[in-house]
């Protein structure tokens, strides 16, 4: 039979295997952020070079495709891997179903890519792929963050996944930007979809600042140039701003150029967040390593005071309630005293790491509103979850709400949704 | 490299396990009952005992000892099969750090049941000692209730935990009284603890009510007997109310009596609550099973179809996106539409059990305010965590609130706590 103090070490065990599993899931975070990165730079070539009409770009494209196909197999290695993971149990139903999702699209990326090649698409239809499949791999992100079960590296996860999602924003104002100008012209809708781009991705460098550490806050204050954000406001001012009809193509290079300036600086964040995310992993994971050994030296004392038998605290575990005038404990009461302090130290540790998470996992509610909100369009207006998502982002941008409070709108009137249901 | 489909597979394989794990903590669970059960005979028996001198119950508290100490075994036999059970993650460091607890409180039965043998100790110390003990096991079926994975089994575990806890009080309140029909004389305070015992069980139950499944509920309508409800208002009135300062030893025997007959019905109840439970756990692992081999042979299907290679989606998964002019796809269509289809409803269902599981836990939250006022007081006023207990019960007793209203007071008066802490 087992003693109590060799629970506790069980316990630390978990935690440690739940470690290991999230250093795991946080590399695999790690080359995800590389692969939309590939991504989100071949979306930029593919438009201007579709807009172009297959005159600029279609070197750098070829060489993108190269690179991008090289960090795409390390993705799905890493999916490979975490799938043959035996020990892995809690969140990873859910991670798998994302992964599940997100691998058709990466198959399909071949057949994208030759009609892109073939002028078959236009920017828009090209760029909303690409959108359609980094939106997947941001989901594989959004739930390792909400799967983790230690809140600092919850903490990271949480700004991980919105520096990605911000950086996915600006990537798509590159590309949306980059295919406005090549075209020439542009609207009011095109001009309302480019603010609603900039607006989005703020939101999600907020959270990311709440989220993170003062060395990577000081990183990126320090990465973004003064220079490139001045000429990415007036490039901004000329094609988002309602200033007229037309635009400049000769425009579509600086444009390019200062929005990859940009991120590829986001990028050497995001690198700095990925380092940071495993440092952190590691550290707490050795911590409670050296928890572990501490707990198994007084253990393997117990044992050998007590001769090999179970290592009991007698009736040291009643004292408060029979008001200690007990014999002494036989193998030192100090001793069972410090496991009985090591139990309740510990439970009130795992008790306060589980507030902490529900704190942290609180701010990714926005985006489960929304998504409830859309799986709701969905169910009773027959929607697909483009449509739903395109509803949702029109009527704010109508409405000139967040997205956050259609979603919630759309949920409170739920009850009206289900009356127009089809039967 | 995996597909889609196999990472649906994988998917459903984590639910299995969670499903399988559920299942047997599950099984200790309902085991945990009969300790409790045991614990709670062999805690009206003593008191009885103690007050009497030694002059009742001394055999039947032999024989219930004897019992007592079989459950036992077999609630240490599976706890050591959680600990050996290799596939264990999630939330078991938190289930491990409670039976951690729990288990130095078994280890010094044998001392409690000397001193108890002795007559070193009275009613109310043996009494509180038992009831230590069982807060600590209920405190294990409450970690196994907010760990569940599985919204259905959630909420049978939430009921499960609430009416072990009603029970649990129902048992105090029978020894309790059984003490002071026996002492022969009562007084204000004791009265009324005696009336929050009765509320507080009444509480558990309202909410076993409300997460009961009907045939349950109408088994636990037909087992309360109305002639024992009578029985038991009757003494109650007598022992509990304040018509006067002494009371009649003779008593203690029907009222025994009478709530054991109560005690004995619902452990009934608990029984079938528990093996509706298994049942749930079988249930579901069997669905799970069944999808599981759907989706296998699909992707068998495909694996043949495509002559063992990747089996792709090709180009649909973008078909919105780029408004499906496509040709079509190598290995069927329908089929490939039905693995994206299945991706989607599987990511819907476990969306929504993610949602329905957050509703059925939001009820354990009650207690676990109650446990966060606690541990504020324990910090910040150096009490041990009994005497935090008693001075929320005993606010709330004079104040006439319920015990979460004056944890969350507590928890709201945060602050000035901590400006009193000794530094």
């Amino acid at each position: 039979m087992k003693s109590g103090l060799s629970f506790l070490v069980a316990a630390r065990r978990c935690e440690i295997e739940e470690l290991e599993q999230l250093a795991r899931t946080s590399d695999l975070v790690g080359v995800i952020g590389r692969l939309v990165h590939a991504l989100q730079r071949e979306r930029g070539l593919s438009n201007v070079f579709i807009a172009s009409r297959g005159l600029r770009f279609a070197d750098q494209r070829g060489q993108q495709i190269t690179a991008t196909r090289q960090v795409e197999q390390e993705v799905r290695a890493g999916f490979d891997e975490l799938a043959t993971d035996s020990r892995r149990a809690g969140s990873s139903a859910r991670l798998f179903s994302r992964i599940a999702w997100v691998l058709p699209g990466l198959d399909a990326l071949p057949e994208l890519r030759r009609r892109v090649g073939a002028l078959e698409l236009s920017p828009a239809q090209a760029t909303a792929a690409v959108v359609k499949l980094i939106a997947g791999l941001l989901a594989v992100v959004f739930e390792a963050a909400d799967g983790a079960t230690d809140p600092e590296i919850s903490r990271l996860l949480v700004a991980m996944f919105n520096f990605m999602q911000g950086k996915e924003f600006a990537g798509q104002e590159r590309a949306f930007g980059a295919a406005a100008f090549s075209l020439g012209r542009t609207d009011d809708a095109s001009r309302h979809q480019w603010l609603h781009l900039i607006e989005s991705q703020e939101r999600c460098f907020q959270v990311f600042t709440d989220f993170s550490t003062p060395p990577l806050l000081a990183l990126w204050q320090h990465n973004q140039s003064d220079a490139t954000l001045a000429e990415l406001e007036r490039l901004r001012r000329i094609g988002a701003l309602p200033v007229g009809q037309t635009l400049d193509p000769a425009l579509s290079q600086p444009w390019f150029d200062c929005c990859t300036r940009r991120i590829d600086a986001m990028k050497t964040v995001e690198e700095h967040l990925a380092a940071e995310l495993r440092a952190g992993c590691g550290r707490k994971t050795g911590q409670a390593r050296d928890e572990l050994l501490k707990y198994q030296q007084i253990l393997d004392t117990l044992e050998q005071q007590s001769d090999g038998a179970v290592a009991a605290s007698d009736d040291l575990f009643f004292d408060e309630a029979v008001s200690g005038d007990a014999p002494d404990a036989p193998y030192g009461r100090h001793l069972e005293r410090s496991v009985l302090e090591m139990v309740q130290q510990q439970s009130r540790r795992l008790q306060a790491m589980s507030e902490e998470l529900e704190t942290v996992r609180a701010s990714l509610n926005e985006r489960k509103v929304v998504e409830r909100a859309k799986g709701l369009l969905m169910a009773h207006r027959r929607m697909t979850e483009e449509e739903a998502h395109k509803m949702l982002r029109q009527t704010a941008m109508n409405q000139n709400r967040r997205l956050i409070d259609v979603a919630e709108s759309v949920l409170a009137m739920a009850d009206y949704l289900a009356v127009d249901a089809p039967r």
